[in-house]
């Protein structure tokens, strides 16, 4: 069965992303950054960059709904100067690398796996941060795994993202 | 590049939901809970409600793709009345209020990870289950991890699943 | 709220699949097997057949959508003479039963998840070999999970994908 020729616009893509970063040691003397925000007497998570997982875990989303690579290919060894930005500078700019590279971007969904921060009382502030680095909304969510799993024991912090592009003509 | 003006409909939007629960004790008299079916004879899963991860996890999804906050912020702390509900309720009612914000709901798939119960000889009835509480497709699978992570070592179930939705204007 | 009855076009379907394959042991003399390509001296994946993940995932994300089971119910034990096949036959075999079912397969994305092989200088490959599989874009993406879990111990990998399809009429 082949494409139907009747619709006169592309079908959208929807893409993947998961990140996972752990907790840093209690010698580190920086704020939590997750989800687009600082997270004041949170324990960071460990990482060369700020180690948001749910910025990274959008973003690689993105890239994956346009076929961009990922965080790695983007941001990694092969161009060093953005291996220690911000998540929302990363989501920002690969936002403008799916759109530069012909994509809309429809929206971006993100859930946040992990024991803690609490993420409900600033959902909605950090649903318009990585909506504002990304230029299209983002949705955030939370969970947690029961105890179960290396979220579970309080190991690191997971974030699973998905995203929908659409080719633009 | 911006939006194409020539599109007489808004874009669709996913969403991403993630739910774990562990397996209940020995003492536990429950039956097993899951995908909107009752499993006579196998163990259930531990929690206040009827812990099924799958009806969950599609809530989840359809929070995430329509940006309505997530299972706990919808039927935890601040709405104590659901936090026993049944899997199917909850669905049900997310679903209502998913459209009440504006949304329609396209379809909804759940895979189930874990090494039991054997899904395959009741799938259709499930996604039966779970359509029927949505008022939406939604589909279901399963599949194993290779003995691997807490799945493998049978602590407990994780479900995840994706949704789509579109606002109605 | 119902359906918008000015659509013209179906909503397109959304759906997920997760696969996981432990590493194999020293003894194992096979090539591993991944996103649709041979990595002559990297470690084997165990199992059956491939263990192709990658490829298994997209397979599982494109049954998921379209409501057509998973490979167990599709490859596995009712259907034998596939459970030995290589993941790229298995993905154009499901490729091909999600179309008999009347539907169009707009893309499928794939994220690798584990700490090697190192994908980067082979994804163009890989998401060629697989979109030739699927006979639709297929992107590959990769990971790694910061040592946790067990991807990070590297016991195995994890493949989590995600497909869109749409009904034909």
């Amino acid at each position: 069965m082949t494409a139907d020729a009747r619709r006169p616009f592309p079908l959208p893509r929807t893409g993947i992303g998961v990140d996972v970063h752990a907790w840093a040691g209690d010698d580190d003397p920086r704020d939590l950054a997750l989800a687009g925000l600082t997270w004041p007497g949170e324990r960071p998570l460990a990482g060369h960059s700020d180690a948001d997982a749910a910025a990274h875990a959008a973003a690689d989303a993105l890239f994956s709904a346009s076929g961009l690579g990922d965080l790695g290919s983007n941001f990694g060894t092969s161009e060093p100067a953005w291996a220690g930005a911000a998540g929302t500078v990363l989501l920002a700019e690969a936002a403008r690398r799916v759109r530069a590279a012909g994509f809309e971007i429809g929206n971006v969904a993100v859930q946040v796996v992990g024991n803690r921060p609490r993420l409900g009382p600033r959902r909605d502030e950090a649903a318009a941060a990585l909506s504002a680095a990304c230029g299209a909304p983002v949705t955030v969510s939370a969970t947690t795994t029961d105890g179960l799993g290396f979220t579970g024991r309080g190991e690191g912090i997971c974030a699973i993202a998905t995203a929908l592009v659409v080719e633009v003509r």
